[in-house]
């Protein structure tokens, strides 16, 4: 059974780890802090009886000691955005150790029993978050493939440091946990609960489908001018331009279904001075969906707004798809397993879908995955007021152990 | 007769002193480098005849040597903006040491003539580019009172120097010069040549009103969240109704007489990220004109806007008036005289009016101030492309002297 009381004292010692200046949880990305989180983390998986270790991704793997059988596992993140909320990331990594604590105690039984039944690990991926590199959920990709080591050199921070430089000093703040290898080929699945993002799921949420983020760089060149002393029937203003851009961007989203959103999140200007005629404008638009054929609408429209804008004006501009990003399908027999679950535990669940970005979404190219939702109480997420209740965080632990409870059992799973 | 050879030579000294990334000038304001271009400019007023001094707002006065009688100024500014050009501020500080040069050689004949005629000397303002603490026309305004030392605490430069630290510090650099205060009870009149800022001028512009920039800064407070959670219709994005305001902003303007003119120079977003929805966002908007009535009308159309958007939109948006600033009229009798000089040397010249800023139209609350606009060639003003021909600038100095000369020589001019 979940343990609310160890659950809840966990939650507290990760969210009283690091704060930012707004009071919230303050865990950078292949931070300081993130590693600090991990030690945290590792010390609890040795109390549950795994051995931690460290992959070449910074990620955590606590699997069962001398153990080379198949596994299950359970787990989240424990970075942060600026002044995030005490959930995110965080209850998903603490609910992996309620599965293990589910799963593991008896482990005299398992053993009697087979070596066909998987054993319980934890699996908490680094650097989930986007804001300080622009990029996120670093250590599943890294992991999947289907982001290269090498673009590491090419993200920085605010402060000019690469995501390749944060990941060094991030692996030697843990250098006291063995460097282990992920066990793909004995893999039988993973789950993530994470708490809702979108304040209209109100009930359990099992995740079906996840909007990965395509995102969009626009650049608009105009002609930069004193600001006293061009009429303004000679300017080429790439500014005013941008907004109309902007506003483009939100009637294009408003045209499509509801899953499909699209934000302008990021603006700058040059020179940037208020003597100026701004001379150049950039926009980065974040676009998601969970339909192919909406996304591809929406980036059509977006596009020849954009040219139609630029031509009136006599501007250039120029719009780069700086990520890739196509609707994942989660595995439908744990979706399917989650529901039966639910159900037999009297649990109210619904079959939803994602709009944000998780781990679980790249690990399902190398296990399948299962991804739940807690309702999110409070203020928003990735807001220090961001909540959740106990009761059903509990339903969550609850469902997730039933269904990596059985994939363990399963040994027509492959592995 | 002013020396195009000596004109030429000084300018190129002065741009060779400091080079900015982008090839041009670059001598920000209270800088190491206007502190080097001063010390430059004081060692030519020497060799004049001229005796050089600081006062206490870093403004370089140059003056006969013991001489206490009336006195007429010409002279500009040497500091720039990043990467600036060759002739703004540059000129028409050699175009002063010239007037001195016409004007003070037959120094036995002034002598013999009378205590009543003025003698002429330079006057350098100090950090009249306002680039670099988002404020221009220091020196001028200090000495003129209409901004107090004080301010100087509060305007920062992008690495937290504040304007006051960095006056201290170039005082220090140009502690050779004698230290003295602005000799404002013998002033019978100052004139200064600027380079246009506005291309359509094509003949000398002799002004008559100057432009004083208005500047408002809009604050509008929305609703941040994550970008893939929150359906278009839930929105209350801070950017997209900033982006409606840039648009309004750019109308009200169009609706205007040519002389009005509005920027938005300046755009910030919070948090600023792409996975984020913008929670707030702020713009930098500059207003200039040269009538009281558009100005006021432009004034009341862009409020009336933001507040409609922000209502309709359901975020919060505050509009403050950070910097006042009505037109300016300069002295006539100076207008008349200098289309008369033109006239009588075949010059072409017109009245003409300003949009920029000036040091002059803060001097002409001190001493009748005379303000010629040299044609622009080559690339826009503020960029190292900007140019003007010699034959011009000789015309400028011809008409400056002319009228400065007369002023010399008229003493109902009070002093």
């Amino acid at each position: 059974m979940p343990d609310s009381g160890r659950i809840a004292e966990r939650l507290e010692r990760l969210w009283a780890l690091a704060s930012g200046p707004g009071g919230g949880a303050d865990r950078p990305a292949y931070s300081p802090a993130e590693a600090e989180a991990m030690l945290l983390v590792a010390g609890w998986a040795r109390e549950h009886g795994l051995e931690p270790g460290i992959d070449a991704h910074g990620n955590l793997w606590a699997l069962p000691a001398g153990w080379s059988g198949a596994i299950v596992t359970a787990g989240s993140h424990v970075d942060t955005v600026p002044d995030g909320g005490r959930y995110d990331g965080a209850l998903g990594t603490v609910l992996g150790l309620e599965l293990v604590a589910d799963l593991e105690p008896a482990r005299g039984d398992l053993e009697a029993g087979a070596g066909e039944r998987a054993r319980a690990g934890l699996l908490v991926c680094a650097a989930e978050e986007a804001p300080r590199f622009g990029a996120g959920t670093l250590g599943s990709r890294l992991m999947a493939g289907t982001i290269q080591r090498s673009a590491l050199s090419q993200l920085r921070d605010a402060a000019g440091v690469t995501a390749a430089e944060a990941l060094d000093a991030y692996l030697r703040e843990l250098r006291e946990l063995p460097r282990v290898k992920p066990p793909l080929d004995r893999w039988r699945a993973h789950a993530e609960v994470h708490v809702a993002q979108r304040r209209a799921l109100r009930t359990l949420g099992v995740v079906t489908t996840v909007a990965s983020p395509r995102r969009f760089a626009v650049q608009v060149i105009g002609e930069a001018g004193h600001s006293g002393e061009i009429p303004m029937a000679a300017r080429h203003d790439a500014l005013a331009a941008a907004a109309e851009m902007v506003l483009a961007v939100e009637a294009a989203a408003h045209r499509q279904p509801d899953e499909t959103v699209a934000t302008v999140g990021t603006v700058a200007v040059s020179p940037g001075a208020l003597s100026v005629i701004p001379g150049e404008a950039r926009l980065g638009i974040d676009v998601r969906g969970i339909s192919s054929e909406s996304l591809a609408e929406i980036d059509a429209e977006i596009r020849a707004s954009v040219a139609e804008i630029a031509d009136r004006r006599g501007v250039r501009a120029t719009v780069e798809q700086v990520r890739g990003g196509d609707p994942a399908t989660l595995d439908g027999d744990l979706v399917d397993a989650a529901l039966s679950a639910a159900r037999e535990h009297g649990i109210h669940a619904s079959p939803t879908w994602s709009g944000a970005g998780h781990d679980a979404q790249h690990i399902a190219a190398l296990a399948p995955a299962l991804l739940l939702f807690v309702p999110l109480h409070g203020g928003e997420s990735h807001t220090p007021q961001e909540g959740a209740s106990m009761d059903e965080i509990l339903q969550a632990a609850t469902v997730m152990n039933a269904v990596l409870s059985a994939c363990a059992l399963d040994s027509r799973r492959g592995v």
